[in-house]
């Protein structure tokens, strides 16, 4: 932290702020030059660094505060320079493997899921994602099939031979989701939901944290933190689009330089939604391979078997054979950023 | 809703658009014209408005779906022209009175409080805020003393006869919370926490929703529809600020024509909160005012005896002398607006 | 400026960023600790300050450059503590005076502008506005009537008393624009026009410079920089509204709480123009009362004689009535903020 | 344009709204329901579209006026279905080559550029990039070497056998920048300089025209129609990034999927520029790979002999053999979007 003093600050002013930071047992540096500044040359505890900025702002004669080191710890490639590989049931993510999660916004009925299990599968998904607890902007929107989805979702992935994941959006909650899926989801809107990552961080369970439509990288990274802090080092980032002024042509503003920025300051794998990333079928193929191009670990994508009679987003959501074909294409693209499509059998 | 189909769309295109709204039950009324419209004249269902117009989009010929009508209902003026009044245990608020909420950012121990409670009183103050459970950004800062700090809470407000709001973050404490304090505060980054939305409602506590650093005002008012639809109608909008492309002197950005907007679209009381919504002390007073002078309710402002010593928050903290002068500057501002400092006994 | 270095750096890396800032002969200042960070004591030139970072950041070792002062000078107040006060052929604005300027959107006609500038000088402007030179984002909209606008401009402001202010767009059009109106304007669109400031430097010519739509406080006032760099210290500041991912209800997002910021961080005056801020008509005069109560030296108001004839802009301008009662309201409400609504004579 | 009134609205407000519709000799087709929408169904002509919608805006019982049409229609591939193939000296643009833009941010010298311009050719790039006139944000920053400047660029150019493109930011430079340079590069900053894109369209020469930092998809594609509508359809659309509410890992926030919206909606050529995108050297070759497979058809790089001599933007800029190996991957991956990398000879 380095606080720089107005000019003409005074001797007492200066010495106010010294003060102030040893009484939190620190040590100061003074750097005296054009204006004064005053440097802390220890590292700060990580309980300490915002209350000690706030107070330093208020103090009489202090100009800027600047922080000169990142706030979180566990999530940074800094301390923890190899990558982290999350080991679900024998699917490895965030290595050489590139990991497509795939199926339907909604869980609807048996059928509608069994029937997209077998077909992302087929085309090389490993991972059937689909909302039992849907997160609605409106209370008047469809609200998910519960616990039952969730059920369904068990018997339908044992059958086919698929991993599943699927969104917790209340800590309660968290124990009944993480006992039928492999992937507890935390959606966008609960990014910093803290008693829902305290409990995703205590259960131990893989998580695929998405970030929040507007959230900055070091706040993404301190949610994340959150669930590290509490025991559970199964974290998966998931960049799905962010708010934006221009909201005429897309639903979100898929940010695909986080890819990487993230993979750049963190050792956690890195996950794209293109679907909700931009909300228009058409664009969707495209974009899913320049997240693989830009450093992705995996994709998360909705797919629906007959995207006209969804019960949500069917605008962003891809047919089966869409997606097939873009399969295909992320398989040709693999070996030139050196990642294979993952195709192993999961064992049920 | 109106459906627009390119230029040189086809009969069967149109005619595959006229059937998948009728099948929802609705009428269509074609408008012919430099390309063919399509117009809904009948009433959509709640549930139905975004299902549809998702499956419409992706329609053969489709150029675009626009929506003609708002997506909220019981928190629109439309439907509701007559401002609601909350009545907190005989405090109104939404009407003439313009009512100030102030305290401390997070409760630190009785002393701290009680003498934060009596001062703010003394100044004019109705309402007693500060955090017992605290939303930190990092895990590493204060997280608040929880139910303890409610109960210091609650005997404060009976010794000082002060009403108060302090924030809920999880559904399963919503009971909890309502039990101690006199309005449930949702926080900025609850907004969209659906289950606790849900259980505040259920609870028929007044509720103080505050807007997300990145919501609509139609998502903000779709999060107090959730309540309002769950049966609690003593729900209060908060503006907070907003995220911004420029953090480097504010916190947020204080979008103080929401206050208009909000007015005028709904019939909910407004409420600002200054110390989030700028971040910086000095600036508080003059927020303050221009927040009455925009047609707000009221006011939530942090203020502790001693912000030096605050554990939380102490850059955007006002000192109780300062709080007193603006107490001071908003009685005189008042019938500007039509409006008086309520200033009335709280019954403990 | 502090560069940190990441864990690890080896001796080289420090060396080799102490070198590269030596070759620009300035001093540094190691400040060991739990990662080693590099201070530059002494004032660093303004046209060093960039480059400098630039090569600094791409280094080996280096984690972080942070700037730890300000980029602009002649517009800071830590280097001219006094509040600048503009001259306006004998108005005053930035002092104790709170000066309105109003007009319509665009000049249409001597009628039209000739009874605008009558109703408005009588409700209490000073400024009359209104564009010739019209800048449209679409190119099939009303483009304005040029210099022959100027002109009826010029024979209305004699004929009734009132100063001008009107846009220039362009470098080569600043002579010309300056011989007819007393305060050049430069549009949101162009406070980037760096051609175009510097010829309004030069000119010598009060200016009243928006803030664009995305500019930070920083770019702002470093777009004001060019123009006070180039001699000339006559420049206005205008917050106009910015860029918002909501623009559902408002045109732009009024930033009232920059009004405290340019106040407390630059010398100049602050105008606002809640017109473009809001974009709707009936918003704007209680965002010009908050204007004023927030600490703005003047507004900046469209009005039209008859706004549903309006050729631009008929959304966001008042009536010559509505805009009269606006004028009572800051009236009384000057006295508040210690401010006069200035009512002076102008010597024609 | 579709006008949907309040509930309760009167006829004779319904009157008013068709009334001024028919003033401009437009129809008008009710659409009674729960609501009364009036449609205008006959084609809008462009000048009428925005005062039409803004005088409907504020007529009593008004709730909302929609655009069901895009306001943009020379830029619009609804009426120019075929993409345009920009043809500059024999280098087509738009089409099945891939075409990359390289060299440094400022032109600093013969020996700099002509450097530069080598060994980018031999890498593979058709056009030489370099600023004479430079907009920077401070004015204190490197202005560029002008006129002298773009001579040494020609010069360059002819002895080396490549394109150039340059930046122009003044209308009363279009003339001169032309006779130097194949491209008039048209920065961001200047998106909405009207006078500039006037005279740009007039000049007939190409145009890469950089979309504005915080433009909508609209407004980016308006500009461009500014270019269009005066005689000039060589156009081509760049992409360099947004501003963003998170500045602290990279410059802007790259929109990649605006590529896929601007093929879709618009039949102009579009170009990215990673550079000023992310503005991170070290993020440049994985996003210039996205940018190719997202369905560009072009890039616009910065490159320096030595980054670590550059006068600006040294961060932001690749060294030489960095870029030659980023061609050769672009090389390997161009097959996978059928496009190759233009390797032809240009005529001198």
């Amino acid at each position: 932290m380095v606080i720089t003093m107005k000019p003409g600050a005074t001797e007492e002013q200066i010495q106010a702020v010294c003060s102030t930071i040893e009484e939190y047992g620190l040590d100061t540096l003074l750097m005296p030059g054009s204006v004064m500044a005053i440097g802390i040359p220890s590292a700060i505890p990580a309980d300490v660094r915002e209350p000690l900025a706030q107070k330093l702002q208020i103090l009489p004669g202090v100009s800027q505060v600047t922080h000169v080191s990142r706030s979180y710890k566990l999530a940074s490639r800094e301390f923890h320079p190899a990558s982290t590989v999350v080991n679900v049931r024998g699917v490895h993510i965030g290595g050489t493997d590139f990991v497509v999660m795939a199926g339907p916004c909604s869980i609807e009925g048996y059928e509608q899921l069994s029937e997209a299990a077998k077909e992302v599968r087929a085309a090389g998904a490993l991972v059937l994602r689909g909302g039992a607890f849907k997160p609605r902007t409106s209370p008047y929107s469809f609200q998910g099939l519960a616990v039952e989805g969730l059920k369904i979702m068990r018997q339908v992935a044992d059958e086919v031979g698929i991993l599943t994941v699927s969104e917790v959006m209340s800590p309660d909650l968290v124990e009944t989701v993480a006992e039928y899926v492999d992937i507890l989801q935390i959606g966008a809107r609960s990014m910093q939901n803290l008693p829902l990552l305290i409990e995703a961080g205590k259960s131990g369970k893989p998580v695929l944290l998405k970030r929040g439509p507007a959230a900055t990288i070091d706040e993404f990274l301190l949610a994340a933190e959150y669930i590290l802090s509490n025991g559970n080092s199964n974290v998966m980032l998931c960049e799905r689009g962010l708010v934006s002024f221009d909201r005429s042509y897309t639903r979100n503003l898929l940010d695909l330089a986080a890819v990487q920025v993230l993979k750049d300051h963190s050792h956690l794998p890195v996950i794209v939604d293109p679907s909700h990333g931009v909300g228009v079928a058409k664009y969707i193929p495209a974009m899913s391979c320049a997240a693989l191009v830009a450093g992705a670990d995996g994709l998360l994508i909705e797919v629906h078997p007959d995207p006209r009679r969804a019960m949500s987003d069917a605008a962003q959501t891809l047919d089966t054979k869409t997606f097939a074909e873009l399969m295909e294409s992320l398989r040709r693209l693999g070996p030139f950023s050196k990642r294979s499509i993952c195709e192993q059998a999961i064992a049920v």
